[in-house]
């Protein structure tokens, strides 16, 4: 029996809080360059499917911190491209003795597959449109160091949330903690059901955005957009790009977040990107300690890990 | 005076069983979990000109149990796709300072070409259709665990005889360890010579299944076939493919194997790979303790590793 | 405040003498085998905008040498493809945690940029038809230990200068020293104002050849020749290889350089590029420890090593 990180829906704030105090905890210990503690050789894959610098890095990072090894794969000459099923594929990366499996993969659910079968831990890196939790963990990380608390505060995601597994995690995630969500984006680029995602939707971004303390900014994944929606960016842009003149509606010191790569001048201008408030380069680092987090939570018993549960700083 | 593996073929029996031994040996180490000896720094090149998951993975994971470190290259992004000269690229990695070259490519001996130039070990990890020396290594220490002996056994290889180093590797490597050969598969796929190869050709797949200690799958490999026969890939699953109904004609308990990347559904059916019977993930694992001994017998000069010889345990 | 190496051009002979000095102590220290000293816990990252096998690897292993980590990255699969500007990249790698930065990139003062955010140290490893400072210092050390000296050397650079960052950094590194620079090539492959490069222009190999202690091929860099040039190679390979009868009217002994990879046949003839008098092999090794000067250099601070300097070898 041994534990993943697939998604943030099924987790519950006990575990949530968890994640972000181990998070904290290595933040702090590699800020004021202590030791880590020594660990069992271990070898981490990384196995990713789709395109990705920051994530892997960032696993890359952390894995290195706690001391494992890591193991890079990637879609291009690999066994898939030659018609392996994926269940194959992760009976071998089993066999071949990976000690946890960090997976991102074009379609939502596959590490849940990949957790049946691996026979060790999972962290889902980023599947389709369904989940990306250590983004979410990271992204609450940082709210909580930058405005000392998740409940209670007011959270708009903005953009293409049909398509993005950031804001759903972090959906979840920030709902779970306390948080009020709201979606706010064309009606084309909202998910058919929005009954199913904890929050309010808004179409008209300053009504949205209104007495906000959190933007998040997603990124117009322009890839993944239907044909027919490409030759609106410019339509999108005046509609719902995320600027000085609309963060006048937001609350003061309102703080901004964009889970990277940003598109400049279309989801949001140069001025807030990089403004004082903006939080990127933060979201960034915090990225690293909560996948060391995440690494050391699959890596840890159940049992074992309930015990030295002490949630009762992030909960306040 | 360095010592290669490039080929099944002109090694003696000792020397395969010294690696089989080597090879046994590691993987207890590992699974009891003591410790490795500690050895100089070195550093093993994987060249991989051709794609690759498993064999890349499980030569890094031999290497790094050893207490190596590995370079990756591919064929993408180097000087090759320059237009450097094999030789030339063979010759910048030697003075690179890489230790161990770990090397794959679509040319029959182009292995042999770099054991000539890059003046350290070097291992064929696949070259076109010529040999994949350690695959076999692996296949032999799978069956020797699964059927306790080789000589002796009846070993069925099935299908794309011609385009395989796969199957060229494992006879040679079994009828030098007493086992009976027998290629089956249609004449199309079938070498121009096959006298050249030891065992006896089968066109149907019944017959020379009949009787059989371990079938051996190929991959069909679609993608070196000519173009006039991909239209037969249904042809060729209606008449070779291996699945239960034909299994009652080989022994009881026949082993089935496969190299991978499996085609479900193609050169075998789902039944027969998830079966009791088979061992695809013994191979697999097995791969990483023959590479292991690979590198290690590679790294000794050949009048030590003469005194240390040992080969009574297999060829019994 | 922290040390670049970004370009030849604007270091003096001491920083040059000192980088010389440092490399030659590391090649001495690894060819005797004597262990490295203990250094902090740093992840190099190698950022590869533009395929290496020889630069990438090179870095690597001096990294290595030196004790440090590596994390690679290429342009493929980066979110670079995903329209991040390049100073976000920068500023993403930083937050990353990585310690320093060696980066390719098609772009000339590319690698500038990425030093004004990176926020640790940058090495250029080439960057358009800029400069390549470690190709300089790896050749400035191989023609040290052939030659002797470098000071009053008359060395000749052959081929395509325009598009050659090989041949700008080369320039400025070995007139510094106090060479005698001629550039040979065709008008086409010239830059516009060649008053802005230390050196005297020849269209006739023959002449510029004369009494050369030192001959430098370029590659010709086909992929980066204008599509009316590519029918010339015939012509240019009549006109411009150096080959046994061309060297005739260069130096006794003199020293065969080329960066690599080599496109034989064209700008250099078999006999030649395998001859005594090459040093091929040699920059490539030499690269190794140039580039554990850089990475050793960036990492000190500048006052610390204004104390270790003893450039006295190198400028006799």
């Amino acid at each position: 029996m041994c534990r993943h990180l697939l998604d943030i829906r099924t987790m519950n704030s006990d575990s949530i809080g968890e994640l972000l105090d181990l998070a904290a905890d290595y933040k702090s210990r590699i800020q004021s360059k202590k030791p880590m503690p020594e660990v069992p050789r271990r070898v981490v894959g990384l196995l990713f499917f789709e395109g990705s610098t920051r994530t892997r890095v960032s696993f890359e990072q952390a894995a290195r911190y706690l001391g494992y090894q890591v193991s890079n794969f990637s879609s291009t000459g690999s066994s898939m491209s030659k018609g392996e099923t994926l269940k194959d594929t992760i009976l071998t990366l089993k066999n071949e003795r990976l000690d946890a499996l960090v997976m991102r993969h074009r379609s939502s659910g596959s590490t849940h597959l990949a957790a049946k079968f691996f026979g060790g831990p999972v962290i889902n890196a980023g599947d389709g449109q369904h989940e990306h939790p250590t983004q979410a963990l990271g992204d609450a990380l940082t709210i909580l160091e930058r405005k000392g608390k998740i409940a209670g505060l007011k959270i708009a995601i903005v953009g293409d949330i049909m398509h993005s597994r950031v804001a759903r995690s972090n959906a979840w995630l920030l709902s779970q903690l306390g948080a009020e969500i709201r979606f706010i984006g064309p009606r084309v680029l909202m998910p058919g059901d929005m009954s199913l995602l904890p929050g309010t939707v808004f179409h008209d971004l300053e009504a949205g955005i209104a007495g906000a303390d959190v933007v998040m900014c997603l990124r117009l994944q322009k890839e993944r957009m239907l044909d027919g929606m490409i030759s609106s960016v410019k339509e999108y842009t005046r509609l719902y790009q995320v600027n000085r003149s609309v963060l006048r509606h937001a609350s003061p010191n309102c703080l901004l977040m964009h889970p990277g790569p940003v598109n400049r001048g279309i989801e949001i201008d140069d001025a807030t990107a990089d403004s004082e408030n903006s939080a990127i380069n933060n979201q960034v680092e915090n990225g690293i300690y909560v996948r060391m987090a995440a690494l050391h939570w699959v890596f840890e018993t159940p049992s074992a890990s309930k015990k030295a549960s002490k949630t009762a700083k992030v909960k306040k």
